[in-house]
């Protein structure tokens, strides 16, 4: 894949083959991209905690919110729940101000992700300090993003956007449209 | 180039070969990337500005600030300079909570640039009020981010970090250096 079918390739899945393990090496390369990625003033002041297994992953999902445009659908049933998370931590030892490196890292994980076959959202709707109770993270530590990832089970189109309504939607095959702004519109002159 | 070639051979590069044009195309196609990259609750809230001529560089290098751990280089001199610029701008009649849309995007565009055989720097330090009189920009565009873009002429090399000093530096050869944190710290157990 060249960059662009893995960037149209990455969108956000929400529905997952539960029955599909995540090697924790996978996880820990995705890690490995971020590693290499621009950080403000070269700080690198994000850490990154990995879960793969049912049990971690079982914990993690309550905290998370999903699809707030999709009323009524609180979430991805069992069955569907992602099997791999990574959670990006802001480390306040070394700075307190973390710019956009966690959405640098981000992206560039998740790019990481569909080139291994996977997929998942970016999730910053998080219940932070319940997860932090439950994960014992310390002070230290700023809960910033989490990757919800998995073995994507929804198909998802990407349309051009109407009314300027940029409400996601599923139709009646559960199908997932996702309305986008035109190129014309986002190129300002 | 697979992913990891591609994240491995985006350096943040500062200078260039300033005989190199850029396409305009080049350009428009890596906002096409952002374009498809990941927006919190799909939003889109981010606008671009493209420059590739010669006289509209020149224009928009004096507001930008280069390398702050390079004391006495007060960014590329001319001959070195970037040919190309994307300003990445936050659209306040759509929403002000831009979150890390726009980290999302410049490390995707950034990825782009490498594999259409440019390099640069995500630049954040930036004389955003003057520059906004100097293009003219409306009021309801926030200045987020801008790529400078070009044909990078230096070499950077990855080390691994000493005594946490993140400081990024230039040997005799002018070899630019940055000190890397290893996965083994980034990863929190």
């Amino acid at each position: 894949m060249n960059l662009r079918d893995i960037v149209t390739k990455t969108r956000s899945y929400r529905r997952f083959d539960e029955s599909y393990k995540i090697d924790y090496r996978t996880l820990e390369s995705l890690v490995g991209l971020a590693r290499l990625s621009s950080t403000g003033g070269n700080r690198q002041p994000l850490k990154f905690m990995i879960y793969n297994t049912p049990k971690d992953c079982e914990k993690i999902f309550p905290y998370l919110a999903w699809a707030a445009y999709l009323t009524g659908w609180h979430g991805p049933e069992r069955g569907e729940r992602p099997t791999g998370y990574i959670i990006i931590l802001g480390d306040t030892s070394i700075t307190d101000i973390f710019g956009v490196d966690h959405g640098i890292a981000a992206q560039t994980m998740m790019l990481g992700a569909t080139e291994a076959g996977l997929g998942g959202c970016i999730i910053a709707s998080i219940k932070r300090e319940e997860l932090r109770d439950e994960i014992g993270l310390p002070d230290k530590y700023e809960i910033l993003l989490i990757l919800a990832l998995g073995k994507p089970v929804e198909n998802v189109i990407i349309e051009e956007i109407k009314d300027d309504d940029v409400k996601y939607w599923r139709d009646d095959e559960n199908n997932h449209h996702v309305p986008k702004r035109t190129l014309k519109e986002l190129i300002i002159k």
